[in-house]
């Protein structure tokens, strides 16, 4: 048997997220089908992030194992040509049985771009958060900074009654960049809660609009509770951007 | 009377190019109907460059006159409130009667985008010329040279039976970066033949691939002959950048 590693970039604007859905589109399920039609078998695809409907990827990881003895240059170039443009298979590769790309994920990288002009981009439609109010963004990096650490953050990730999950996270960095009219909030992170970047980047943006005190966020993240966070920022600016094995800096 | 001055964003993926065609989208066609729910008046729109379909703007310029006292910035506003997203409107100034987005333009920057990787992009499909193999920028470089001047471009345009256009124009400049993955190259030019810019880069391909001397670019100029260079790049890499009116530094 061997164990496939797949690295992948879409456009997220047209599937409800990466994970397999009954009958909608999803990121997962394209690919699936479309390894079904050149492996003529069902693989258990095991993604390193569940991203949500409409956010992308440049770097979303993905592997199965399988018994095919297909060659990974073929296979990459059979699943571009049959999958839609606005996913990309990057990468296959030949990984050892024990890899598995959600539990062995050491660290994931996430950029939130946020389209800041007064009037709204043609190219940036569904690609960014467009926000047509003055930010700043001294003031948002000064409020990035009680992020980074080991925290609970009940308060910035979305409540999952379902399961039980631990709030405690660790964030390596988050970097505030201005070029041009494009903010972009960098997050580096052991792993995510749901949510987690959207809320954390919509309360640093309420911060660069003045409505939030920088130090309110470590007063916020104390509370350990969404209800002093009730924001979300919009999917369409959030990208996957890598996912590390290995090789995490932090 | 006024004359008012438009500066339009567009994404040119879902127009049939600039210029009004009976039953078919146009940039110029939807502003047009968009300037008449609003001003209650069929005006006149100049548009300072014809885009070819697909083709898309950062920086395209028009201007119509108009009896409306209605302010600039609120028609800008009422514009934006009623296009669809791949059309902005960023900038609407009242300019002096003389003021004629085509004939006042003293120069135009062009810009073509060509995503160079072995496998295409999610993010580029449509806003760039995917292009797989190898290319080699410093012999594009060498190329671009002869294109600098004041020259016979029959050989670089798609000749118009219809009209007896002059083919001397006048080019300023051609540089050619990378960038990662994507070769911009820009063009500045007094005014431009049809398919100019797009069978400029075609050739600088041909030259990057190893396919053409650099040298060659001169001898084809020379030919005065449309069949001597049989290419043409495709209109979605193709961005009307800037045109400028007063402040071209050539």
């Amino acid at each position: 048997m061997r164990n496939l590693k797949l690295t992948v970039e879409y456009l997220g604007t047209n599937y409800y997220g990466w994970q397999v859905l009954p009958d909608k589109p999803t990121v997962q399920g394209k690919l699936i089908e479309t390894l079904k039609i050149i492996l003529r078998e069902d693989v258990k695809l095991i993604g390193a992030s569940r991203t949500d409907a409409g956010v992308h990827a440049f770097g979303q990881v993905a592997n199965f194992k399988t018994f095919s003895d297909i060659e990974t240059e073929r296979l990459k170039r059979a699943l571009n040509g049959l999958l839609p443009p606005d996913i990309r298979v990057v990468e296959v590769e030949e990984v050892p049985l024990s890899f598995d790309a959600r539990r062995s994920a050491e660290g994931k990288r996430y950029r939130y771009r946020i389209f800041n002009r007064e009037v709204a981009s043609p190219f940036e439609y569904k690609r960014a958060w467009f926000f047509p109010f003055p930010l700043d963004v001294e003031r948002m990096r000064e409020a990035a900074r009680f992020f980074v650490g080991v925290h609970d953050f009940t308060t910035f990730s979305k409540t999952d009654r379902s399961q039980s999950v631990n709030p405690v996270r660790e964030v390596n960095a988050v970097y505030v960049e201005k070029e041009g009219n494009v903010i972009e909030v960098t997050v580096y992170g052991r792993s995510f809660l749901r949510h987690m970047v959207r809320i954390m980047v919509a309360t640093l943006v309420k911060v660069g609009e003045g409505k939030l005190d920088p130090d309110s966020v470590k007063l916020m993240m104390e509370a350990k509770d969404r209800k002093v966070a009730p924001f979300l920022a919009p999917p369409e600016g959030l990208y996957l951007e890598k996912v590390y094995y290995g090789d995490y800096p932090y």
